[in-house]
């Protein structure tokens, strides 16, 4: 099971939401015509069938509108959902749970809808190796939630930032002037606790890598299926192999085949699709 | 001409998302593999066809990244671009080009993809008086981006937060007590400058808002067709008509033609399809 | 009742206040002196007569600079008070409850003084329709709890930033070409969500407006009283009308007589006179 | 001449001053009726007499949002001006200096007003060795601002927050268990570089004051002018003296006359009139 | 004994540290290796002799990152504690133990070598009136905890920022034209509750300042023993005075000796040494 | 050489540490004794000998306190410098460089002391292949900062934060339930891009990792030079060896000749002496 986060960490990113929706003096709509003392029982309920994700992010923007409210969890991140089933139920001020509504659907339909695309991903891997991973093609100030979706639909995690692990692009290739200078400093510049990854797009490039030596991820690049199994052969485990590029869904059983270890999935984040929910009284 | 976004509210977003995205310590692999005297000379270019926008915010990502880069525009925010067009050049440090890059992308794939969608929209509604506007189903801290990026698209503005106008929904006429008790709380308590529409999802429920007075505007909710045109009759231009829920594409056209005034689409923020583009050096 | 702010907008503000007056190592004088188990009941009190404003902060303010104290409220916000009435009392470490003093007081007197000036204004309205509302010229970094200052003293909220609503003035009528053309593309941008303003100084002016169209509200500014009726005579409630400009106390009444729907009044949060409270132990 | 404020502590207060004012998403108003090559020459004028505050602020303001306007000034902060005169005058787009012009007034007529205020209470004191000086009554947030309006008023500074002086009030002295004990343990904390001030509202109390020792100034708190001449010359200038408590301007000729050291009222910052300033084009 | 800081500004710091020990998507190896429910009993021992300092930032840093811990302390911030002492004891989830463990050791071990070694200099003094004080050489970012170390050590404040006190070194003189022109133009401006000290490196220079007066503290700077002896008894106690410069341990007997009133030592925050400390389970 | 810190991330630590020296109004003693066309011209000196660090920190410290100051840099982070040597020079106004100057000096005191203590470890390792590496004992806020000073000394990184790299020491092991269940699920859940590292205490202990397999490197912590060289003979390059834990610089030649590969030390953040610099006019 996928931890939650730390809440130093996450409460500034919902906080920031709420005030976006609230605008710079409040709901306007609830102060106008709900008075302080009608209280609600409401539902967040699946429409759709998914892999829950943004609880947490839902519970904190609850709380945070009013720590009166109750709020309990039928379906946490991770969990799988149906149409109709319950994932939190929230008791009191009417107005506080519909000032709240919006920003807790906005971060639970973006975010169970990547964990329920990585969901698919992951399940076309099945008898294989393969794990699904991510890019940081991820919405701008969101890359917390985002990443953390993808595990909760079971996938695994990539470099978080540039600060975490090198990767070594074609760009940063020509401009270091080739793959051996590319990987030698950044093997005397990275230090023993980063991994370094660097992208090949032939079996030539892979061969320079191989001879060079230093890397310790292989991202096999925009490569058709025959010539991902020739490079995982190559490779024989020396190093980790990470497959990328125009990774569709319906390609992932043919790749996960060619027994690679990573495929990684830049639509994940940048392409999932909104999955339904909503608040019902 | 959509002007472009106070440098003062969206510069924030920009240093934001490219803190996040360096993390703690900045970009390891530029520095570890390029000196900083290798320079290029980038294209950030379209590879499908779509309607541009988050070129204001890439170019303030590579400015902030470092202020000498040169930055020149060639299809600003709202151009049409087709596949292979140029949509900004950047001169200058190789490594200052590779770090803000990513960030640059991501809003401008994002961005693109709502302005893209929303075009697509807009062109439905030709012959039609009625416009296209979003809801505040945004992406949690990027609703003024996301905001503008439907009007870079040709859609109109709707209210930004909770703040700036009421919206009195369902579970607001319930908590309220009814259509006549919360229009006229809402009109003594709104003032003279700020509008309100309520939601309405029968005619009967129609009648007793016009029977009441005090909405500017009548939202009709997840109506088929033919209640929308017998809707907007029956307003006659009393209130302006804003419909929504179900708003498919390939139903616009058809919507447009019962004469309603706006269209309002959530999914122009929340399913837009990222666009395609690259950096090309 | 105006319902109270939101906590995650209010609180912020508080909190500078309190940093701000706390210096940069907190209150030597107290932490010289004061024992932490020297204990006090300490009330704070109106010294003059007014509509309270500012209590909220306040409450706020003694919990952030000590969530163990006990802060009750006699007279909530937009209550009337007499001298010597008593607006909160709050029982516990006495360097705690001295420490946050001065900033209560300082939010409390300003935010009265507002309220009980609001109130003032609104008693010359009585018998009439109009309503008192205020302006933008409030104190940089306060409009948020100045406009709520206006609500408990019993005015009406006008536009709140520039972002929510269109006020078309003089120099933007010359700046677009004339009345026509501001209106115009005004309400061709604004959608249907947001609401338009322009200020008039002349009947002529008036004339201009009202054969364009497209405003929901006209400024009648800086004009007599005579003029002021013919205008509001000639508006015949087409549009909203809002008197402007030398709104003074004693006018008021005279003002209101004249049928407008509404007088805004800037000395109302830039020339309200502090009211005296104390805290006594 | 007082000298300007450090930017580093004074940009940041304009910034989100301008950032309250334009609210989420910019000023709806230029944006919709104002093109973009629209020029002009503007000129801030007083209408009143008064001594000029909030220059430094406003220069600030036009060029946050607006780097290329050009603003150039006449009388800077400190400066006496005429009704009519002339303080800066800004040339360029006329959406920016439509869109800054609300923040730099609201600063500029309240700071203005201050320091007007301060030169008045100074002008009483001619021919006496007495200052005037302010106290913590300032509005939130803008003590930094409305504190240099007092200098360039002609005023004294006192303490700056709760951390820079140790003033021992009363309330102070009750929880301290009386004024030697106060004292003793002030001096003892303080260390050499703060200075230490008590009150004292009665001749008894300003013995023992001075019996004990270990004060730099003595607080002659609410006293009339007669009591005050009788401790000003018990103290012989043994500390400085520094009157306080319904302090009238009408009365501090009177006040100055008894030989007191400084003047402190709270007035100055809580009760100032805005001056009246305005843009004209 | 010294009263704790305020939280209001304490908890931005610990915070804040607290960030950048997790990095952005929090604690990997807990997060991988730890399971939720397994608790511990935890002690912060001292391993080294010293005094303490830095536990009301550790308690901070244990509840911020998990409000169920349960935090008490044994040998709070003043105490002297023997090897083998424990400070505090923290029961509750292992992993949010560890997950804050690096950011309280970090604080504690660098404020109680600031205290330890404070004690030490203060030792040096006994039977002397002298007092130990610290500079502003200080940590970036950490006076307030810094300063605050240095009276859990038993020294005495001294100014806390440029802002509180004016402090007139050579480089001032020489700029200022002279000391009579400094000293007197810092007086005017002073204001009354502001202390003003001079720096003088001969006698010469102080017999300008005695003979120019406005000075309320003089720093003697680099003098040998001898020559502080006079000029501690050429000011005869018309002056405070500051011995500076050099100021080793092995000195101050010596120093004391001389009867100055205050000793600044630079080493007390940029040279202490780290105290060892750890957490056993 | 090691590349500069992206400023975007180092500018706002060096801006907080401005505003903590300045106060809350600034300097207080340039203000009243400097006037503004008074110039300098002043060299950054060092007064011992070391390896130059912070030198980028205080050039943006000059330039925030006054865009106008010329800098210009002699030394470079990472040269090294002789007693005399100058490492930066400033011309401009007296006051701002003076106001600047404490925290230029703060920066670079600290970081040139860590600098300098690195390259003293380094200098120990010669002809050996192991290199010196830091741990997360830096001071609360400045680990940007140390880090890079470490690498200025010819230090090697290690990981940043908890989030980039998995480090497993001996509390994780036993809240884990052994060495086995910890490698196996850290690696399960680390993905491909973290290093993961385990310490071990004892030869049996390191049987047991190298049994299990899944660490990258292992960490020999506290082991006296027999049994480090025991272990790396053990190890005999299976994974990479980082010795730690009591690592004196006295020691270094010898724990180098063991043939490990890294040495950590934290000393060189906690313990690093202040090295002497000062401005000379």
């Amino acid at each position: 099971m996928t931890q939650p986060l730390p809440e130093l960490l996450l409460e500034p990113l919902v906080r920031a939401a709420l005030i976006e929706d609230l605008g710079p003096n409040g709901d306007a709509t609830t102060r106008a015509v709900i008075g302080p003392d009608v209280t609600y029982s409401a539902q967040l309920n699946a429409r759709e069938a998914g892999v829950v994700s943004g609880v947490q992010a839902a519970v904190i923007a609850f709380r945070l509108v009013d720590p009166a409210l109750k709020v309990s969890v039928q379906h946490p991140d991770g969990a799988r959902v149906a149409p109709g089933d319950t994932i939190l139920t929230i008791d009191g001020a009417a107005a506080s749970i519909l000032s709240a509504e919006r920003v807790a659907l906005n971060f639970m339909g973006r975010l169970t809808g990547i964990a329920t695309l990585t969901a698919a991903f992951v399940a076309e891997t099945k008898g294989h190796k393969a794990r699904i991973t991510c890019t940081r093609k991820t919405t701008p100030g969101l890359r917390l939630v985002e990443k953390q979706a993808v595990l909760h639909g079971g996938g695994s995690p990539h470099r978080y930032s540039l600060s975490d692990a090198i990767l070594i692009k074609d760009n940063h290739i020509a401009a270091a002037g080739g793959v051996p200078q590319a990987l030698r400093t950044a093997r005397d510049r990275a230090g023993h606790m980063m991994r370094i990854e660097i992208e090949v797009d032939t079996l030539a490039q892979l061969e320079q890598v191989l001879a060079t030596g230093g890397a310790d991820v292989v991202l096999l690049d925009n490569m058709d299926t025959a010539t991902l199994t020739q490079a995982v052969g190559r490779v024989a485990g020396a190093v980790v192999t990470e497959a990328s590029g125009n990774m569709r869904l319906d390609r992932i059983a043919e790749v996960a085949a060619t027994g690679v270890d990573y495929i990684s999935v830049g639509a994940l984040t940048h392409s999932a699709q909104v999955v339904d929910l909503g608040l019902d009284f």
